[in-house]
């Protein structure tokens, strides 16, 4: 029931990517572009943590805000636009380890709205990722003329 | 209602927030440490946004999880912990400007769980600030024998 | 900021609230409709009660979704309709008492989207009313052409 | 990963569904009761409804709660009680049908906190049920000295 608006999605989300600042900031890179999922990684460094050497959650957070956001993003037609309209995230375990993977997708496709998950994932070695963080989000589907409002 | 069980807090959050590792790296600084209450401001940057030129959700995000998780940090005894259980940010307007500001309380405090809140503004020039985002928060309170199951 | 575009609300807000079957059927009465502000009550009795005779958590989220989402509807233009995006309450004491109070707000009202609060009381007596609970909730604006689609 | 700690944890449940009067009250029943995971459906009717004829959003979340709040009870010890922390319901698509399907489960088991999910349905004829709304929610564990406290 997924299906992209907009059969260049992946060259649009490449472009975009490289005027998200502060995803570029915190060095987040996406790994993989599908249809209404998206998928990334981080390198864990001393920048990303809390004060008890776990990773912040706010990390954490803006993972999931940007593969959620870009999951939608690949199922809009070209020209619009999406904007978090809120995000929930819950915090399964501590995030220890050497590389943060986030994977988010789209649970269902509306008009205006687009209701996204993602989850987070903490990896250390040759051992299996563990799930950090979960999120569901709601992400609106601006029109290039709901922009000019 | 609300009261410390700390009366050192404010010394024990200036020592936790030199180890805020990730904090420190987005530029955003505590400016005021109140029972039960806090807040802090940034300096907005080209690093801190979206490929929209707004302030990106996750920094929002991360700004929310700071105020109100230090907010509960100055109620609990020292030597306990706070860690984030949940959190949900609402985005009410685009975020533009020069300064971000936080703000985050203790709405309820419990033995073990705090609930939390938080509001983001962005400021321009003399302009009244605007609010941005809201956000609704549970935190843990870990005790000492907690951190070490 | 919050201004309504339906000067009849009150009157669109009764004649909605009529076939309200599931508010009727648990008893809820709203008492006040301001603009952006609605207020009610229940009389609480066993058939609210989780199995430690404590007010549902259920009936809980069901008064923050109706005083809430009238709040939103007291807002829009006559014809327009509101649906709830998301929901989420945040439990912070028991429920007990005779009463339970619910009043919801709209924090920021927009063309598509409202962004609501409410809160959520029990009241024992002569005591003080108890806040058992707090929601924040997205309430979508549904124009007759959207309702159509 | 999920491991009940109460080896008669289904007659546990079966005890506390007696007393669970809100539910009775809507009449939803449990349907199946496995480890960490719980099922039940509602018959539709015009009481369970909002004023445009659709399943009334508090009706969808008192689900919710309901199936995720006893997939947390069929793990925790024996004695023990589960309460609602918070609870997010995301409303997917209007709810119209014959019966409403729920399911809950644990996604994370802690020995303080578990982190559950739902799903709601609607189910019309011989079509295939459609997913209305998915909630994420944080079940807090009394011990019988908590409950005390």
């Amino acid at each position: 029931m997924i299906k992209t608006l907009n059969p260049d999605f992946k060259n649009t989300i490449l472009e975009k990517l490289e005027r998200q600042t502060f995803m570029n900031f915190i060095g987040f890179q996406v790994t993989n572009i599908a249809e209404g999922e998206i998928e990334g990684q981080l390198t864990l460094q001393e920048v990303h943590k809390q004060q008890k050497g776990f990773v912040h959650g706010g990390l954490t957070a803006t993972l999931a805000d940007i593969v959620a956001g870009f999951a939608a993003v690949s199922l809009v037609p070209k020209g619009h636009h999406v904007v978090t309209v809120e995000l929930k995230v819950t915090y399964l375990n501590p995030g220890v380890g050497e590389i943060l993977l986030a994977k988010g997708w789209v649970l269902k496709q509306g008009r205006k709205l687009n209701f996204c998950e993602a989850e987070i994932y903490c990896k250390s070695g040759t051992a299996a990722p563990v799930l950090i963080a979960k999120a569901t989000t709601t992400m609106a589907t601006l029109s290039p003329e709901d922009v000019q409002k």
